[in-house]
């Protein structure tokens, strides 16, 4: 664990343990408290670590990506002094200005390659950035949105996620762009369906 | 204002009235504080407000609609005991379920029908469901998003949009469902490019 924080999250690992469903030994699906029913004390005590994790960094907003990143962005926004939150579309409707910063992600789930965008307005050169999301695996999605900030004036203070899985290499690419990257719940295998952390 | 509530949100109106763009005197776009950039202080004064106008209510889960509504319903259940939140899915992966309830919704905005999907097993018979959205206008999704609730066993306790536009036919086919309707800021009309509250 980065930081040597002395929070385990064990709350976060029991439900993975108790409530995730494990597919082909590969898939880990949290539908029933981070991606399609959102635990919300959960997700506040998700807050609380993660605020003790970037405790030495200055945020002035938090930026995710859609969707599944937007709820638990929302409520760690509240352990930063309620600083705005910031999500990239993936689904940018008609109304959406043309003035974006944009980024190419591949989707190994989807098989698919997609595009996020974030309109210009939203990340000024004084913004010091804290990234949150759901998952990091291949690492995709979270360099598509430090390549999409990279084009902006911002200071990114951070990464953090909720779950990572290290048997994939998105925690080296991270690091690479030397930025703090902190994982809540950090899954070295999965043997037999059931998950072996860290 | 159902309910006789003695609360005005001045602050959402202020919000709206300030930081709204006008587009073809027919499109209100909140990309600044509610749909892009979401402002989490401004979500924590909307929970307090829902929690007032549904007060009466017994609420043990929120639903909401992928994806505007999401980090709205997510502040919004801290001020209903924390509750789980729920959202229809609009871009359902290839790792959900097939036992799902689902209905279709017609988009005005994109000119397209589409089907919201939630998985059976997030919606039980003892749930009472508070319904949180951040635009009423046609209704088309509300009530798409009530008929896929009607096919549950759920009871519906009512449901809450932040802004409504009271010159489309959505709250009438909403109340014809027999639900309580709490919307925070109604827009009688949208005049010059500048909106009148009711």
């Amino acid at each position: 664990m980065e930081g040597g924080s002395i929070y385990h999250m064990q709350l976060l690992k029991d439900k993975i343990r108790n409530d995730a469903k494990i597919i082909e030994n590969r898939i880990i699906k949290v539908d029933n408290f981070l991606n399609h029913q959102l635990d919300i004390s959960l997700f506040n005590e998700i807050g609380k670590e993660f605020k003790h994790r970037f405790a030495n960094k200055e945020v002035t907003k938090i930026v995710t990506i859609e969707t599944s990143g937007i709820a638990i962005a929302s409520i760690v926004a509240q352990y930063f002094n309620f600083v705005p939150v910031v999500f990239a579309k993936k689904h940018a409707g008609i109304n959406m200005t043309q003035d974006v910063y944009e980024a190419k992600i591949y989707s190994y789930t989807k098989e698919q390659e997609y595009t996020i965008k974030i309109s210009k307005e939203f990340l000024t050169s004084n913004d010091k950035v804290l990234i949150i999301d759901d998952f990091l695996a291949s690492g995709s999605a979270l360099i598509g949105l430090i390549n999409l900030l990279s084009q902006s004036d911002v200071e990114i203070a951070g990464a953090g996620v909720v779950i990572e899985k290290t048997f994939q290499e998105g925690r080296q690419r991270v690091l690479e762009k030397g930025i703090q990257l902190e994982s809540l719940a950090i899954i070295d295998s999965i043997e037999n369906g059931q998950v072996i952390f860290k």
